[in-house]
């Protein structure tokens, strides 16, 4: 797993090409969860989510004959959006294999940003046989979005900044799908300060992470009936360790909370930001016992949401 | 007209009350532009608009016998519940008088901020009669929305906050309604570096603006069947004057133009802005010869909008 200084030095290879991004708050909220809430806001990132950092992370460091090759990836979007980008700026092309029911936005961000889209199921076993056909009938590169060290290690480096800005927190929550923010964020955090206590949010409708750490074993979701396009992915084979170490929860919410929390952050805090996010203040406002009177920093990984198809 | 010493006076008055809001860059609209672009974002004021600058500029300096009999106002929304909001931090009740065509969100935003909601028709005449009985039935002390130099001295602090964020701009813009914003803007600008130019921006349908310069004399909106619920009413007595002598041009935009630049802040930006207020990206998107190669201010003036309403 990623250390400390690895983070470091990736946030230090990486900070020329994101931006960093603002920590909101809002009193509104505060007042409404009875805790102070810090928003750290990847959003705003380019690339509209934080996925640019582990892609940029990985992509810098890989050769120019890889370059060359072209690089592959799964996504359902975010991360499909960011490699593009990320390869893009070396000069180079990466193919996205995307399930057929991304939002049209994410698809639009892909092809803006260079990236060739390739369509499979919305499934894990599509997914990777798709991916695999790409690999081997193209000899591209693979970049994974998350189950990969170089990838873990760029995304844990919002938790360094949402930490270097609030020194003081006393919780992190972050969203987990296959668990490349939240194992980036633990292994930044829990190294920095161990006292500071670090949630995973999951769909009720995707809660293999939640089933995983009860089993110990890693679980699928035979369905994803979620609304959080960006949480529908497996828990990894080099993730879930982390987050099996040093976690201090997942806390699944449930589809109706994640609506009306979207909502909430919209007409309150005036940004967009997607489902998949929403989720964290979801879970913060639902578990009073556990946030009351902290501060709680709360990661918005995205904001490429599909305005013609608003959940309410 | 409000001095620029007068503006600083306010400025200095009101800001324990306020947000210092940012100015936010976006490289792609830059790009769209062939301009350089800063967003003053009003729609995280407080409120949710500019309107509390000028609202508690004014309410600050009533007596408390004013505060105790209660204030009025009429307003499409935005200056109803700031008013509310600067009166009730003084312990004071707002009766406020809106169209019944008024987006449910600033509907609610009077109400939780402690304001009393009172209907008349969506037009200039049925606003001032209603206005008017109120007055005369509950003995209220009248703030105009924007026909009163207290209140165009509050919303010229946006444009001194602007200015001295981004010290070195070519041309402001914002938009113009009863031209409280916009002879805020020109009071300050204009006594600060008048060779600032600045702009208003108008919806083609509700054009008063336009047409009063042109004539010289305050001219009526017989319609205003324009999606901006925030550019409806008529410019005023007070305000006239200041935009006539100082403002470099008024440019009226279609509603197509104004509904898909709106959409384009939120999808590039990821902010949440009102249509009233993206009509100025609009004027400049379809005024290259005015701003080509220029750094343009922009006045995001509110972000009060009805989620379940959105025009596209």
């Amino acid at each position: 797993m990623p250390t400390l200084n690895e983070i470091k030095i990736a946030h230090n290879r990486i900070k020329p090409f994101i931006h960093i991004t603002p920590v909101l708050t809002n009193s509104s909220l505060n007042y409404l969860a009875k805790a102070e809430l810090y928003f750290k806001c990847e959003n705003f990132q380019k690339a509209g989510s934080f996925k640019i950092r582990g892609a940029t992370n990985t992509v810098l460091q890989l050769s120019d004959d890889d370059i060359k090759k072209g690089i592959a990836t799964a996504s359902s979007g975010n991360h499909g959006a960011a490699l593009s980008m990320a390869v893009k700026n070396l000069g180079g092309i990466t193919k996205v294999v995307m399930p057929n029911n991304t939002p049209e936005i994410k698809v639009r961000n892909v092809k803006r940003n260079g990236g060739h889209v390739i369509w499979c199921e919305p499934n894990q076993i599509s997914r990777e046989k798709t991916l695999r056909e790409v690999l081997d009938d193209t000899g591209s590169v693979m970049v994974h979005p998350y189950n990969d060290e170089k990838i873990i290690s760029g995304q844990g480096t919002a938790a360094l900044e949402l930490m270097e800005e609030c020194p003081d927190l006393d919780i992190i929550v972050t969203p987990v799908s296959g668990g490349g923010l939240l194992g980036g964020t633990l292994s930044y955090v829990k190294e920095k300060n161990k006292i500071v206590k670090v949630y995973g949010a999951e769909p009720m409708e995707a809660d293999d992470t939640y089933r995983s750490l009860s089993t110990g074993e890693i679980q699928s979701n035979k369905t994803t009936n979620t609304i959080c396009d960006g949480l529908r992915a497996q828990i990894g084979t080099v993730t879930f360790p982390i987050i099996r170490e040093k976690v201090d929860g997942i806390i699944r919410v449930d589809e109706k909370e994640i609506i009306s929390t979207m909502r909430m952050i919209w007409e309150r805090m005036k940004i967009i930001v997607e489902p998949s996010c929403s989720i964290t203040l979801a879970a913060v406002l639902n578990n009073k016992k556990i946030f009351n009177g902290k501060k709680v920093g709360l990661i918005l990984s995205g904001g490429n949401v599909d305005l013609n198809k608003l959940p309410w």
